[in-house]
């Protein structure tokens, strides 16, 4: 079912300084920033030459990163994300095996442009999951 | 200085429960699991078309995710890994530029038996950052 991992998110306290660390001292290829508004977050994209690294801000009162940059003041890793070829088909398999999705469990457009899903993360090994259908 | 994204590895307490999930509900290649007693993990991979997911459970009472798993029982992502060309040019470079790299600072042989040094997670946004020279 799951195909390649699209990207890893890194939510950060920081987010210009943690750009000029991927892009400096890192020496990867850094993106914009990008206001994600529906979504309550600003995104950095980070081009690794097989995968993404998502750099995620808070983006409003009422973002979604808020609460874990409260737990995790420094930021830390926040998601990964899988790629799958059809998104609904996916969440009726898990759903059938006992995984739980996030939210209403209709796919929304996330920061590419594709449906995506997040999954319960005790369902997975602690990991807060998303799944984007390419 | 960063290339490819070797793996993400996320620390569960049932390694084989995490693996059967991986195998059957998520539909990916799992290979077997591999004790590797310098490193106090035994390890599982999972092969994605383009990186690696490494699931890691304690073994032995001195592992270093026994902390990490008390703090999260349910599991979570532990680490993130980069690869390098010249490892100990890297770790010059880093620490040039201010970053700590954790232990002797001398790199070790990791479990794909290349050499990797791990980074001071409060210096890299709060992951806990592998290098690993490929």
């Amino acid at each position: 079912m799951i195909g390649r991992l699209n990207h890893v998110a890194i939510a950060v306290p920081d987010l210009e300084a943690a750009a000029e660390q991927y892009r400096n001292t890192l020496g990867a290829e850094v993106g914009p920033a990008q206001d994600e508004s529906e979504h309550g977050v600003t995104v950095v994209f980070i081009t690794l030459p097989n995968t993404k690294i998502e750099l995620l801000h808070p983006l409003g009162e009422d973002s979604p990163i808020n609460g874990f940059l409260q737990k995790n003041p420094s930021g830390g890793i926040h998601h990964i994300c899988y790629e799958v070829d059809d998104i609904r088909a996916a969440r009726d398999q898990l759903v059938a095996s006992g995984s739980r999705v996030l939210g209403s469990g209709e796919p929304k457009i996330g920061a590419h442009g594709k449906p995506v899903l997040f999954l319960h993360p005790k369902d997975f090994q602690g990991c807060l999951v998303e799944l984007e259908e390419v």
